[in-house]
């Protein structure tokens, strides 16, 4: 395990992510992991920011809902199909980590757990979100809210980022 | 002139913005540009989105409102002195162009003019927004933010990032 900086490694972990990594989040007992594909990072408020996205249908939103933290989980080698199966499949009905293969490993500073892939594992506290105002979103990204089941923004505050 | 891949060059934008660059809005006959030292890049609704924040008490924030678009431009050279002033002066109180002796340089692709200084140059379209609430914001910002003035978030659809 080794501590990294997140801007020296921003290329590999974007590129990653637009291709999927895994988001986690537990709250209490409640636990799931989904594939994320959007996310952006940063600073603000003075600290290391990374932003996450999830729409109010997911199972995942009614954990981070109550969660004070989440973990992103970026494969370095192939998880093409756990990617594709926690991107299509819901907690609700399956326990991916068991359909998958899936490790939970916990975090080092968050109570959410990273998922035990070889790769890049970013651990964050929430420090903001915001329930997109679809009044305020370009009419152009209509199209990617057929169900208009909006994202809210998760700005989490950067707690360690490390490859293992 | 040279087309650059904004994840390429994200750690030297990034550590840049860090020490300062210049986000330059017009709207109409209004222009300004102050300096910003947060931002966030990534992936969201399938496009290259930058994230910059503005105070609602800022010059700029009047113009931003009523604008479509702004650029960020980052310093490649030696720019401290015009980013303190920018940082510091409102564009009510002076022309920070005649001041600084910046030139604003016609966008490429939205009517936001770019600073003509040797750097990166990210144009960007905005796609959403969000005035900041307080309720939603960790209690731990707060110090930043003692005159409750608190920032609305832009985010800007990429339309060009560029060397020059």
């Amino acid at each position: 395990m080794r501590d990294i900086d997140f801007m020296a490694v921003y290329e590999r972990v974007m590129k990653q992510i637009k291709e999927g990594a895994f988001l986690t989040v537990r709250a209490g007992e409640a636990l799931n992991t989904m594939t994320i594909g959007w996310a952006a990072i940063g600073i603000a408020w003075r600290k290391p920011i990374l932003m996450v996205m999830v729409r109010n249908s997911r199972h995942t939103f009614g954990i981070i809902e109550k969660a004070a933290d989440f973990t992103v989980s970026v494969p370095g080698g192939e998880a093409k199909k756990a990617l594709a199966f926690c991107g299509t499949k819901s907690g609700r009905d399956v326990d991916k980590f068991k359909e998958c293969g899936l490790k939970a490993a916990p975090g080092r500073h968050v109570a959410s757990p990273i998922i035990e892939i070889p790769g890049i594992h970013i651990e964050c506290r929430i420090v903001y979100k915001n329930p997109i105002d679809p009044a305020l979103l370009t009419r152009d990204y209509d199209p990617l809210y057929p169900a208009k089941d909006y994202h809210t923004l998760y700005f989490g505050e950067i707690q360690a980022c490390y490859e293992a």
